[in-house]
């Protein structure tokens, strides 16, 4: 992904890569409809998010910081943790109490410093919070150099569909690290003239957890305040985003909008994703139901772009118990 | 690696693929030398194996065939299956009875149907044998098509370092289905006029189950017979390699040899490659642990290529067992 050097906000000469990038846009056939899916569970850390955290870390060296903080228990935390292996930087991350060994596993190898906090993941972002005021945030939802890592995906889209926009991009959107990414990656396009349009940004969430499907159907500017309950999306369940506003502006700007889908759905987009040889997390089948529930009013010739953004065999224990329910 | 399809005894028509292939050769720093290690963990089903089954499953599509059988509980049972999904055709995994829940949701999700026979390794192995007496064996360790699509990897290094072959590859084996497959890519290269001469073949082997490592020390041209102990390198832990005379004879032919090494050294080595930013299964870091005994003797300018063979998140609890470890 470093090809588009000269449209990232970093010297070259401190990138830090694992040669990532360019997965492959291959198509998958949904109900009879093929739809473009971008391969995004193949990165080294096993998601999208070492786009960002490629971006963000080269920064950190380019500036000579040598150690960081993050917090997330998922993705973002093994991705941030594996890029600051290679830079050499110190990485701590901060990490709900209860999070399971398992999935501990993958950041601790990279050599991030855990740090266990009780009460949540709120407590969990207001420790990291304070412990970037002393060292350097590389926060995956607030560090704006992530989200410049990020934009990438549209650039790779654009240029794996011959330098053209497609109609619809449907991504999965918790903390919209993905989505806003997209955003300023297709806009920075158009603006070169790259490309005519900005496509139509459709955003999905867990039905149990969606502050932004909610704030952008009551028509305000910001997300609404909810009461979470559990899904197995884990990777979208944030209740309280930190650019919610900005995340609905940019929906509305290309006049795309939200699915909620259910985990139910979310197991049979995951089942129905295995049957076509590709084992992703929930997240991602989340975002697969949401594609087949936009399908149901696409237009006949809507070019459709979509994401896997996480390997299966990141939520092994998650994947089994899909199977061993009855039915 | 279609792109080498000139090269395969396949015709392209009937590839099943992914886009896989062609990933990246990256300079990893070991012990102050630096090698080069092939990500073979990055494929869509986490390791190696799909180059094999893409060009098996392929075959079969070609032959026009609906079903086959496989006998593994690892890795390419989990290749076989992806690709028999995305070509249509009916999969029948053989896994011994033991295996576990994880393990097999993989498998599962591809749509392929377990069957569990119980009696250890062996007693699995003649019930997919005595299957394939109806159906087409897709097997990983007998069927050649395998072993024409794990030679890409030879192809693929070769024009990664410019058409040059490197001086030495040390590879992990078991059943031989990488090394073998680099063999007979670099002779088709060297036949071909491509590069001068095959590169030294090095195999590694887990001390607990090493039946080539002792079969080539004591000169012979077959697998030694062994009791063969627990390792955590289950993907080598292989006690009869069906093709044992024949990867004796390509290491002997190239000049190489082996290495066998403990659990407590490929303990070491992972987490080395996790310090350097690479989460690995423990196979994986069986080789690299090789690799690491390896370069105590190599020559200062050697030029040493490796793999990384499957991913990290293959094996989540026991890489969380090696960090629960005192010490």
């Amino acid at each position: 992904m470093w090809r588009y050097s000269e449209g990232l906000p970093v010297d070259e000469r401190f990138a830090v890569s694992f040669e990532e990038g360019f997965t492959p846009l291959l198509p998958v056939d949904i109900d009879g409809r093929e739809v473009l899916v971008k391969q995004e569970q193949l990165f080294t850390t096993g998601s999208y998010k070492d786009r960002g955290a490629s971006v963000l870390i080269s920064k950190a060296r380019e500036l000579g910081i040598e150690e960081v903080v993050e917090d997330s228990s998922g993705n973002a935390g093994a991705a941030i943790a594996a890029y600051c292996a290679k830079a050499g930087i110190v990485c701590r991350v901060f990490v709900p109490e209860e999070t399971s060994p398992g999935k501990l596993a993958q950041i601790a190898f990279y050599g991030a410093k855990l740090v266990k906090v009780p009460g949540g993941r709120e407590a969990v972002a207001s420790a990291a919070l304070k412990a970037a005021e002393d060292v350097y945030y590389a926060s995956h939802s607030w560090n704006p150099f992530f989200f410049h890592g990020t934009k990438t995906i549209a650039f790779e889209i654009a240029e794996q569909l011959g330098w053209r926009a497609p109609d619809t991009v449907i991504l999965p959107v918790g903390n919209g690290t993905l989505l806003l990414g997209a955003y300023i990656g297709f806009t920075e396009l158009m603006k070169a003239g790259m490309i005519g349009a900005v496509p139509k940004l459709v955003g999905v969430q867990a039905a149990a957890c969606a502050p932004l499907a909610e704030g952008f159907s009551a028509g305000g500017g910001e997300a609404a305040r909810i009461f979470p309950e559990k899904t197995m999306a884990e990777g979208i369940a944030i209740a309280k985003p930190v650019r919610g506003g900005q995340i609905l502006a940019a929906v509305r700007k290309t006049g795309g909008g939200f699915i909620t889908v259910t985990d139910g759905e979310t197991e049979a987009a995951l089942i129905l994703a295995g049957r076509r040889g590709y084992y992703i997390e929930p997240t991602s089948g989340a975002a697969l139901a949401g594609v087949m529930e936009y399908l149901r009013t696409a237009r006949p010739d809507e070019g459709i772009v979509t994401v896997f953004s996480g390997h299966g065999l990141k939520a092994t224990e998650k994947m089994a118990a899909v199977l061993e329910e009855p039915g």
